[in-house]
């Protein structure tokens, strides 16, 4: 989008118009080859390199503003780019090269009764809108999966990013130019106006879906707005339990790491649960550990008589994503209780049994209702990455359509195919 | 439920108790082994046809009231009850039973380079929301479809069916008591208040998706009224594609069957393309076949130089649903216009292409994006049972989660399993 912000009059007419642009440049990028798509990947690649200077430059501008304006040092550290950040995006643009085209792929293509051939094509969902905080990286990231899973795409960034990201969106139209795709398969909103928000997510002629990346606040609200579908990720108040049956040392890893890895991510554990079984020798050994780590628990009745140091644990903490060091402690009677507080209590995010038993294993990862389900694993591999997918868009705590971490697959969809030689249905 | 229509005073009372009902009993089905599930789908059939005279008593109660009302005779028929429909209901669940389990299919269970192991795991939605007009034989087959992938079910037909709906519901009730599963897995709104849909459609935390079966005024109401995900169907503007390299024979065949075969169907051509090079002597020969048939033509002024008689169409035919013995007709210069009609006037449903060239196949295929896109078949084809399904809750406009016919497989989603040995993230 070349208008402007400052002369944006009109911002439904301004959303609308690059709405119908998108939805053209999606009709391309659908049939576009797979060695376009990725020599597009590469000249964004090196174009985001090669203007490295200029682009930390803008970023600059952002900061200052930001500066001016009172931004709170988490926010300004994520709205920084530095030299490690941009060479991180052109790299991961290459990483999206070097993943399999999704996109054409026909399976289960068989012969009916009837003679005609059935099979399904995985195709593009068509537009995606993109709605991110001020971390300028998500704009060339995401650019890069829409693209190679043959998408068009309107990013709207935080306004305080708006300079890095018009830079980013040059570095961008000029890889498209190169490879012949139409540089309107990536628009970014040039207007600051959050009105083009409100506009993008009811836009259900012009986008297909609406994938918001940030706080709660800003998902719970988009979803709350949207008239077009959304893949949203809420809360993860993930789950460890420790059963009676678990190695112990398997045990205390995975309860360390689930918490302590990092404090912040949707994929730590923040309630730990113990079978009562094993809670004497397990629960004060673990409360060392955490207690190293500055980790405040807060348990039942019985946890504090194990441990008297902890604090009372409430409903609230039941419910509680801490996203810090804090970590909710509870011991349950067995599986069958485990289970029953999950499924009152988990966000259905990532939930991890410790067991050597095969039975409770088993029914642990199919009784469990959550996008992840793991036995003897830490619950922070929860994540695109370590699943193999190469990249993400983001984690789904959805049900429909994406579930866990979304990568190129969940971009696209499947329609029928069906060959013939003049077959007609009697 | 067993609550008296009557004696219902607070609506969203009764719903958000028979929701916390649905999702206890959803976690049962969730688990329930799918000898269990046959065996209930089994006892449903047998009780169905032991209790044929009954079923059909208390369908002639609602039939009586709705002659007294002055329903017209086409949503009376839809309502009655026959001996056969009644042998069909049967039929239908034992051929639900005969389908393979989707649910608990694990695919691509591979190691990660952590050591873990990453995989899939196919799962219930959990509960399904079904709203439906007055035809009594969707409680049976939209039951027996919940069942069988694991889910629990809220069904709400139309209040002119009532009576049979309750007694198709105490049949289902027997038969899932004798496989000793929950009877609140699947039930049937007893109250006819219009609000219990207001209700349902925003129960976000009891109902995982709602499933909307009628006229497109319903649809289009509950879509836009819901907070529950919605599958659902909207228009079928399905178009045949005659191409200049078409075999006549073939040409002729798939037009008039898909057209004629039936004219109420969502898969029923709306517009005929014909390309330039093949017009002069193909329209003529079709025109005929079309009189015969009883078809009114439609077409654009250089098909009315061809066939005089014709009507002329306007841009209100390029987008009608006629769902009657009407057709709209244009000739098309090649392929390149035929693909950009449909991308403008086509509601996604199903496109056909009858061509003896591959390359141009092979574009169609490609390039339509439609839920079902065929090459030398009639667009009559799109059903679930052709496609091999077994059984289609519904056929889904919509492109996230489930495009086309939904059986089965659309009522699931899938869970990421991990299995590790004691493995953290480092």
């Amino acid at each position: 989008m070349n208008a402007n912000m400052e002369t944006i009059a009109d911002v439904t007419q301004y959303m609308r118009a690059a709405g119908v642009r998108a939805r053209a440049a999606g009709r391309v990028m659908a049939r576009a080859e797979t060695g376009a798509k990725n020599a597009a990947l590469g000249a964004i690649a090196g174009a985001i390199e090669d203007r490295a200077d200029w682009l930390a430059g803008e970023n600059a501008r952002d900061m200052r503003a930001g500066r001016q304006s009172g931004l709170d040092a988490a926010l300004l550290d994520r709205l920084e780019l530095t030299g490690s950040r941009i060479s991180a995006m052109a790299e991961g643009l290459r990483q999206i090269a070097a993943l399999p085209d999704p996109v054409g792929a026909i399976r289960d293509l068989n012969y009916r009764p009837s003679g005609i051939q059935v099979g399904r094509m995985r195709v593009p969902l068509g537009v995606i809108g993109i709605i991110y905080e001020s971390r300028p990286n998500v704009t060339a990231d995401a650019a890069g999966l829409c693209l190679k899973s043959g998408n068009a795409a309107i990013l709207r960034g935080g306004s305080e990013a708006i300079h890095s990201n018009r830079a980013i969106a040059s570095c961008i139209h000029a890889g498209l130019k190169a490879a012949d795709l139409p540089a309107e398969s990536v628009q970014v909103v040039e207007t600051t106006d959050r009105a083009a928000v409100g506009e993008l997510i009811t836009m259900n002629d012009q986008v297909d879906v609406i994938v918001p990346r940030g706080g709660k606040g800003l998902i719970q609200r988009i979803s709350r707005d949207a008239s077009v579908p959304v893949i949203k990720h809420l809360d993860g108040v993930c789950h460890v339990y420790i059963d009676d049956q678990a190695d112990p040392d398997k045990a205390e890893r995975i309860a360390v790491n689930a918490k302590t890895q990092r404090y912040g991510t949707c994929n730590t554990m923040e309630t730990l649960l113990v079978a009562q079984g094993i809670a004497e020798s397990m629960l004060p050994r673990l409360a060392q550990r955490y207690r190293d780590a500055g980790v405040e628990l807060r348990g039942c009745e019985r946890c504090r008589d194990l441990v008297p140091e902890m604090l009372a644990a409430t409903d609230d903490d039941w419910a509680a994503e801490y996203l810090g060091p804090v970590l909710a402690v509870r011991i349950v009677r067995d599986l069958d209780e485990a289970l029953e507080h999950i499924a009152t209590w988990s966000s259905a995010h990532t939930e991890a049994i410790v067991t050597e038993n095969v039975t409770r294993a088993r029914r642990f990862l199919r009784e469990v209702d959550s996008s992840s389900v793991m036995v003897n694993a830490s619950t922070r591999f929860a994540d695109g990455f370590e699943y193999g997918l190469g990249a993400e868009i983001g984690i789904s705590t959805d049900k429909l359509h994406a579930r866990g971490p979304v990568g190129l697959e969940g971009l696209t969809t499947e329609k029928w195919v069906v060959l013939g030689d003049g077959h007609i249905r009697e």
